[in-house]
């Protein structure tokens, strides 16, 4: 099926969550059950479900999870414990500010909402965790259209990690671009860097795209220089994990090489995220705190060691791209340009 | 043993050539007898052996296996053959221009040597492929040694590939300067990257700095940014393939993005490579034939698939980096600086 469409990434299923376990594609498709709070922090830490918008669902769901859990004979201790299980889903993973963003706006729209019984706040946070992948597919629809415009009529454009409908409820943010550029009639090419180490690229952007039937060529994380340099691309589309108030960005490690590489050849680098990602409490990237991820992601492939024994590791997930490097950050309110201390605040408003 | 010594990565023993074959590193230290031309072609193309001046030192000893192979019955026959023979063997990988000055140095010093009889012949070449490969330790010893005043009196040197023992016929080119650094005291840190897609870097240099007891961190391509931008990294030292007349340096892909990074973070990027690395017939790096390999090398990793079937793939081996970019060139006849296509000269001037 086109544009993504037969992907669930995520789905609530009458009183459980299920989803798409991404650490078995491409060669099988998965779908796990995830019936409790505890699953669904093992499934994101796994890395079973990432993706910086699919965690910000992922977040809201695990409330709704986590409220189907507790017993319902004392409100005052629901509501107790669930703002504990809330916190502890919402610290599953550093980077991403989605996650956290997810987990407490189910907890703010529940206060809002008032409290009735357990019974009824369990309802209301199962129907606000759909509404909310719902609302995320809607804001990558619409960040997609946006961003569309600024793709090439015809050429080749670079990607890095995943940032499609497998990172998102659906549809996807740079993915979610190029889809909207393809339906539009332009003639996209995608370039995608296989991103070590757990190859999201390889494995899930070259994936969803050979689905859609869009070009796709497949290089490894080294080759994006050389194509940049030749003049094959036309323009790079990244996702993003959080935006700090001046516009730094924290993405999949090898983002910043791969947009320095852009700068330097002249290519502009677009960074599409829905305005969940955007973190105003952070003055800039260096304040972004990065997970350090298990060495046997670096030295294992698959069931293949790659490296000797007794050789240190290093593996940090995320690295921080300065804003002096983004041309423009295409969000769900709009494409936003430098000064990004400036344009940032104003879409956040727009949105509230 | 320290320094490398224990690897012997290309050897005449008797009549013929045994390597070291690198494909089965780290997991397994296997070597092969090479008893024909034909051999050592295969197991340059198969990448069993790999690296700029190795490949030198194989094309003079793939002169003298073809020399063993062929009839003694007449010389003139046995001259003509044996130029056919030559050229197959320059002509078993394009980039590396080492390899193709290995088969016709060969050639030269045969026909400086004078003639004689088919069995002299042979043995002239045995003897002169031994010595060729005495010569590339002893100028990968030279350069190493020049080379290691510029490492840092104690920090992290990150380096891309393998341009080690096993790159070379002994000591190393990037990683002999390391090991002549060390052998002088100084605390040196390497940063491997891990070189995709046949990750030498992870599975050859990993292995011989763990084996020399060198402190060693391995990391992913997509990492090398974040630690340069971090400021973590004092110089960066690489290899060279070929390198033109201009200074622009033709190295295993990636190459190139590393040193932007390098030159964007403020960080010195050293080329180290023998004066036969050096091709004045070439202007400049877009004269660089860049060898296409296999798209298995990118979708598979050891016995797992990591890509959907159906996506088109990209394996440039090499990139050229712009001469703009090397701080300076560490060659056995001294340390180059720019405007290379003055300084290159004199040091070629100055090895004949």
């Amino acid at each position: 099926m086109a544009h993504g469409a037969s992907v669930q990434t995520i789905q609530w299923v009458g009183d459980h969550v299920v989803i798409l376990d991404q650490t078995q594609l491409p060669l099988a498709t998965v779908y796990r059950d995830l019936r409790t709070s505890a699953d669904l922090i093992h499934a994101i830490q796994s890395m079973q479900i990432r993706g910086a918008p699919a965690l910000g669902v992922a977040g809201a769901m695990g409330v709704a999870l986590a409220a189907q859990q507790l017993p319902d004979d004392d409100p005052a201790a629901f509501t107790e414990q669930l703002g504990h299980m809330a916190e502890a889903i919402a610290d599953a993973r550093p980077t991403a500010v989605n996650l956290s963003w997810g987990v407490h706006e189910m907890l703010r729209r529940l206060a809002a909402h008032g409290c009735g019984t357990v019974q009824q706040q369990r309802q209301f946070l199962a129907c606000e965790a759909q509404r909310m992948l719902q609302e995320d597919v809607a804001a990558n629809r619409r960040l997609s259209d946006a961003g569309a415009v600024l793709l090439p009529q015809a050429g080749n454009v670079l990607t890095h990690c995943n940032a499609g409908a497998l990172a998102t409820a659906g549809y996807g943010t740079a993915l979610g671009v190029i889809r909207s550029a393809v339906a539009a009639g332009k003639q996209i090419h995608v370039y995608a860097d296989e991103t070590r180490p757990l190859l999201q690229g390889a494995r899930l952007t070259a994936w969803e795209l050979v689905e859609d039937g869009i070009p796709t060529t497949l290089i490894t994380d080294t080759m994006a220089g050389h194509f940049l340099r030749k003049g094959d691309i036309a323009c790079v589309v990244v996702g993003a994990d959080r935006i700090a108030a001046n516009g730094d960005v924290a993405n999949k490690v090898g983002t910043y090489g791969v947009a320095v590489l852009a700068k330097e050849n002249g290519v502009p680098f677009y960074v599409a995220a829905p305005v969940s990602t955007i973190d105003l409490c952070l003055p800039n990237g260096d304040a972004i705190p990065i997970e350090e991820r298990d060495a046997s992601e670096v030295t294992t492939i698959g069931s293949t060691r790659v490296a000797p024994l007794g050789v240190e590791v290093a593996n940090p997930a995320f690295d921080v791209t300065p804003a002096r490097y983004v041309t423009a950050i295409i969000t769900d309110a709009g494409v936003v340009y430098p000064p990004y201390e400036e344009s940032l605040p104003k879409v956040i408003r727009s949105e509230q």
